[in-house]
């Protein structure tokens, strides 16, 4: 199954990437991840595509069994939580056995965290850690809390909180070799997608190329429906997206073009 | 790595589920998932632990090869999205492949949708899809808009719109068989986590039993950290929540405890 990532950026083919979200809070329900769409976004901006997400959560085993299944399967695979001081963090750990290399002391991240504790609190055994990195790292910096992220070979691994890894993947981003761009078009009409389902698919079956899906959202007066269209070819979309204005006019709807990321937007 | 789940309900084995949310707009940024976390905590009411989530495209073959993967892995698998009207709904269809089954139409369901139907458009084939389900399915109601998810073996089937996955699934909770409920205790400190770290890898050592877990949240004025303590044995966390109080008390810190589900929690 594992592509051969020597080609991964063929003009043609499209760069793909997994997310692996490690935390038993996200599991529990005790916290909502905040991370999924920020990166899904940041990635798509620079050709590279999301396709699976898997949370999992801080059990060694699974870690590392689950990275080594992904990391050959996707060009890119990210990593949000568990790289922290505490003994829940063993995110690192498992990285560094998932590629069989040892963990190393990184004396200028040592110095960069004393210097940020400072007034703060003392560098300890724990903080030490946050400087310890699978053999083989590139670092990620942190401009937040000092601690930095890393990537190792495909695999960029980050923090959790929300506000470290943005400022950790947008250094990730720049060392991305992403294809082409994916983009997209959202119609939004008060018609039911029963009512539609003939016409798109007819819609889809002419453009191939394209990803349309149709995403339903409740509302006081009824169900309203945000169609989407996907591709890398915009004259495609201007196209596609004309005719399906069309289509939706001929069933009686009123459709509007909407912005792609429409905040009432629901799963289908 | 199948367990044999004819053990699932032993006293002392906990019951384990996986959640697959089927769609790219979730991979793509557009929409936030809302499913995971209600999904989780209403599990845990009834004793079923959310040990693993993927969020997979809606391309056919990987629906079908992940269902298998995760059906037999887990003593439950609840899927949402992907079981509408329109011709990107193929949760359905692939379920049917997974199970090696065929497509069989609900004639009460037939009706159900034509009633809800009046007044509000017509019934046609697109929406005689959603009464046709895998052979050996039992039906989830669905009362907000008729057509109904469904439960086939270990497998529950449900919408991805939240209010109508919410409908489904308070259902798919009765049937469930749980073991015991994993409860939780919270205490927040304002200590960072490095300060914390060896007094709390030492409590986790001293209850294996119990699952401890550091998160900390940005904050004006700095870092807080919300120690969460998890496990089935509601005296066992007492005297540990105490311990812990404690040893943040001997740290300097002023803990206090706080409620489970902290709406500021942020991932670790």
């Amino acid at each position: 199954m594992a592509p051969d990532r020597s080609q991964a950026h063929a003009e043609d083919r499209p760069v793909i990437a997994c997310l692996l979200i490690v935390g038993n809070e996200i599991l529990s329900g005790r916290t909502q991840d905040k991370n999924l769409a920020y990166i899904a976004k940041g990635l798509n901006e620079v050709g590279v595509q999301l396709r699976e997400v898997r949370v999992i959560p801080d059990v060694r085993e699974t870690i590392v069994k689950t990275l080594n299944e992904v990391r050959y399967a996707y060009d890119y695979v990210f990593t949000t939580g568990g790289i922290g001081p505490t003994h829940d963090d063993i995110t690192s750990d498992c990285v560094a056995e998932a590629f069989g290399v040892p963990m190393v002391r990184d004396q200028a991240v040592v110095e960069l965290i004393a210097s940020y504790m400072k007034g703060r609190g003392e560098m300890n055994e724990a903080r030490l850690r946050m400087a310890t990195f699978p053999d083989g790292y590139e670092l990620l910096p942190n401009t937040i809390s000092a601690a930095p992220g890393y990537r190792i070979d495909n695999v960029f691994v980050m923090a959790g909180v929300p506000h470290i890894m943005q400022a950790m993947f947008e250094t990730a981003k720049k060392s991305l070799k992403g294809g082409k761009k994916v983009l997209s078009r959202s119609v939004a009409v008060g018609l039911g997608e029963g009512t539609i389902a003939e016409g798109l698919a007819g819609l889809q079956a002419r453009y191939r190329e394209l990803d349309i899906g149709s995403y339903p959202q409740m509302r006081q007066e009824g169900f309203k429906v945000s169609l989407v269209l996907r591709g890398t070819d915009p004259r495609l979309l201007d196209r596609a997206t004309a005719e399906l204005m069309q289509i939706l006019r001929d069933l009686g709807g009123m459709p509007v073009e909407e912005p792609v990321d429409s905040p009432q937007g629901e799963a289908a």
